[in-house]
């Protein structure tokens, strides 16, 4: 069932490419002369859910769904699909190929398939208990001997809403050997790739979340709060692709979750 | 000429990426037991630039050229290329597809072809004084009706060292609509395809912004140091794709410059 859901994952994420990538990078003040009027984002985002909810509906009347764009619907099965057709509306706003649209399957306790699908650069990550891929080849996450080493990456510095959050990430980002700002749902792919470290978040909802935990824990890392807890139901977010280093950052995290 | 030369720049961004790419997330834990001993992205950027210094000394021996990794050559004529192998460093580190090969050729007064080169996205970035391109496309600026409506990028908040530097970037971020971190030479490319209003940099050297500045100006932007000067000798760094909003920041940053 795992690789039946999976490819039905590929097959959301390739009707949501096909419904937002045509306002990706268009000209707003070119397409239309009223800006406020239109919200090209807002407009590819809705599209490319209702392509994703109709795919749902025909394939499992029975699972449930929850999206960002629309209501939930409540499925007769505990398996529902958690999605956020673009994760990262700021890059896509801007041009920057970093968004991506993700997708989970939560079989009611847990997000047991995950994918994050960037359909600029064609980067299609996949995860599940049984592993973690891009475009078909497996992911694993680095070792990480200590912060001093660590690649650090968070969506901005103004995201840490509460002064006890930004000091406690601001202490941490001191001490990383390089702190990257704005990648969203791209960098806990680059996480599992093992090209960087760390990812600290605050904020965070379920559907930003819930598609990235099978990819990182696929890939060998681990995602929880930054008190240690589960992290599908989003809010402080801290990935590591090394135990060691995600409970040294737990330990100075969890007083400011 | 032009054309040559904008041919000529294209064969150097395919042999500086021939030589970069290779490097690019690639696993230095698995490909080395001892990270000390090897860092990818001085050798990629190594490789590329002797790749592209090989390519003008054959075709164009009178042409100097001024790069980032070796000494300059001096040539007969004063056409000189201005090289960086590798702008965004950090980007490449991080397996973040935001870097770029920059080539510029330089008359002797100012820079008259640029190019900027993302191989893998595959996005091949030009200006002459002819126009802009991305992969043949022609790219053009938006208009941008003020600062409350402007997409702002930098590199990071903490490249301002100066403390008045990063006052003035400061209070102009506060009243953008939207600032993002991180984008190096795509970011001037972005601003090039009117995607982004504004990019505001600190600390920039000749060969960061030289091949941008035909590319801006090629697509109807503009682009000078924060007291309006000539941008071409790098520093303080302020590119519009609006010529009224420019003139609002120059006005607000020059005595920060």
């Amino acid at each position: 069932m795992i690789d039946e859901y999976l490819d039905f994952a590929r097959q959301l994420a390739d009707a949501a490419a096909a419904a937002a990538l045509p306002y990706f990078r268009t000209r707003l003040d070119v397409a239309n002369k009223e800006p406020g009027a239109y919200d090209p984002v807002t407009v590819a985002d809705k599209a490319a859910e209702r392509a994703m909810r109709e795919l749902i509906r025909a394939r499992y009347p029975e699972h449930g769904i929850v999206g960002e764009e629309e209501d939930n619907h409540q499925g007769s099965s505990p398996y529902h699909w958690v999605l956020d057709p673009i994760d990262g509306t700021r890059s896509f706003i801007c041009g920057l190929p970093l968004w991506g649209t993700l997708i989970a399957l939560n079989d009611g306790k847990r997000p047991v398939v995950g994918a994050m699908y960037q359909p600029f650069t064609q980067e299609f990550y996949a995860g599940s208990p049984e592993g973690a891929w891009l475009n078909c080849e497996p992911l694993r996450t680095r070792p990480c001997a200590g912060l001093g080493t660590a690649r650090l990456m968070t969506t901005g510095p103004d995201f840490f809403r509460m002064p006890a959050q930004r000091a406690a990430f601001d202490a941490i980002a001191a001490d990383a050997q390089l702190v990257r700002y704005g990648a969203d749902c791209y960098a806990y792919c680059l996480l599992a790739g093992g090209h960087i470290d760390a990812v600290i978040e605050a904020g965070l909802k379920p559907f930003d979340i819930q598609a990235l935990i099978p990819i990182i824990e696929g890939a060998g890392g681990i995602v929880t709060t930054w008190d240690g807890g589960d992290a599908q139901h989003g809010g402080t977010i801290v990935a590591c692709g090394d135990r060691a280093l995600h409970a040294q950052l737990v330990d100075r995290l969890h007083s400011a979750a």
